[in-house]
C-alpha cells in the first residue's frame, strides 16, 4: 500500500484549525506563504501538502479558504459525523472520548466498550460503557466501520479479532502491540511515544 | 531545521518494542527481514530506518539485537530516566501519567501543574499536582528541561511562556495552537487527530 506523502497528511488537520482561525479573523482567501508563517513551516512544504487535496490557489492571491477547507475536509472524510466505536474505557479511552481536537474531526463516538466487568454500566463523558458481547450486533446495526482501541497491549488482539468479526473495517490502536488484521482492514497504530522521539530528536539536531 | 526521515525517526519506538520481544523471546540476532515482517513494513524501509542510528548489521546475520536496542535507545536520548513535568492535569494529562508505553521510553514525570485551584492539591497516578507560582523555582533546582503540555487550546500560549521563562527547552504539547517560542525551544505538537488522518486517507487508498 502507498498512500504517498505521509507527513503531508499528518499536517492536514493543522492546516484545517489555521484556516478556521483565518476565516474567523474575516479572511476570504489566504495565501500558501501566509499558512506557512502560521504554521512555522516553508512556504514549498505547505504548497505540495495542500496539492494533495486537489486544491488550486490562484498567483498573487492564495486559495479560497472556504475552498480550501472544504477541499481538506473532502480529502481527509471529515466534516460529517464519522461513527465510532471506543473499546476500552480506561483512563486514555475516557480521555479521548473528551477531547475536543477529535471531536473538530467529526469523529463521533456512539457507543463505548470494555472487557472489565466493573466498568460495563459507568458513564463516561455521557456514555454508558456497554459489555463486550453487545459489539457486534450493534456495529452491525449501526453500520459501524470504525473503532477507536485503548485496552492494555495484552489484550489488543483479542479486541481486534472482535472488532474484525464485527465487520468493523478501520482501527486506530493506541496500543503498542502490531496488530494482525486481514488485508480488508486498516489499522492505523498510534504510538505516542513517536512523538516524543520526534520531540527529542529535533531538540538533539539544535 | 531539517531532521531527515521523520517518519522513520516516528518509526523507532516501535522497532524498540519489537526488539525488545525479540530479546524475550531469546533471539541474540534479528535481521532486517525478521523485523520488517513483524511490523509489516518492507525490508528496505526498515533497513533505511535503522541507518540513522549508525546500527550496522553483518549479512546473512543481522543485527546483535542488544546493540540495535543500545544504538536507537541512544540516536533518541532514551533508557536513561528523562524528567518531565506536566502542565494541565485534565482527563488527557492523567491518562499520560499513567500511560504504560511513555514509561518505557524513561520519560519521568517529577511533578504536576495545573492553573485550575480545584485542582491543585489532589494526586493523579502517584503525583500531587502543584500550582504555577511553584513551577519556575521547581523547574531550576531539579533541572528540568523538558515539559508535556496538556491543557485546553486557549490556554497554552500562556502556559508555553510560564515553561520558556522557566528554562523548559523541550514541550510537548497536545494543544491544537501554534505555539510561539524563543528560536532556543524545541516545541512537538502531538495533534491526536493526525493519527486520524492518516487512518481514514490509508483506508480510502483501498
Amino acid at each position: 500500500m502507498r498512500v504517498g506523502n505521509l507527513p503531508g497528511i499528518r499536517r492536514l488537520p493543522m492546516y484545517l484549525n489555521l484556516l478556521r482561525e483565518c476565516k474567523a479573523e474575516g479572511m476570504a482567501t489566504v495565501s500558501a506563504t501566509a499558512l506557512a508563517a502560521r504554521a512555522g513551516l516553508v512556504t514549498s512544504v505547505v504548497r505540495k501538502d495542500l496539492e494533495m487535496t486537489g486544491a488550486t490557489g490562484i498567483t498573487g492571491i492564495g486559495y479560497s479558504t472556504d475552498e480550501l477547507i472544504a477541499a481538506i475536509q473532502s480529502f481527509l472524510g471529515w466534516g460529517e459525523p464519522l461513527d465510532a466505536f471506543l473499546v476500552g474505557a480506561g483512563s486514555l479511552g475516557s480521555a479521548l472520548l473528551g477531547y475536543p481536537e477529535l471531536r473538530a474531526t467529526g469523529l463521533n463516538f456512539v457507543a463505548a466498550f470494555d472487557p472489565d466487568p466493573r466498568k460495563v454500566g459507568t458513564t463516561v463523558h455521557g456514555i454508558v460503557v456497554l459489555p463486550l458481547d453487545k459489539l457486534e450486533n450493534l456495529a452491525a446495526r449501526m453500520g459501524i466501520g470504525i473503532a477507536v482501541l485503548t485496552v492494555p497491549s495484552g489484550t489488543a488482539q483479542a479486541m481486534a479479532d472482535i472488532l474484525v468479526k464485527a465487520g468493523v473495517t478501520r482501527i486506530w490502536s493506541f496500543a503498542s502491540e502490531i496488530l494482525q488484521v486481514p488485508d480488508t482492514v486498516t489499522v492505523q497504530r498510534q504510538d505516542l511515544s513517536a512523538g516524543l522521539a520526534e520531540l527529542l530528536v529535533k531538540a538533539a539536531k539544535r
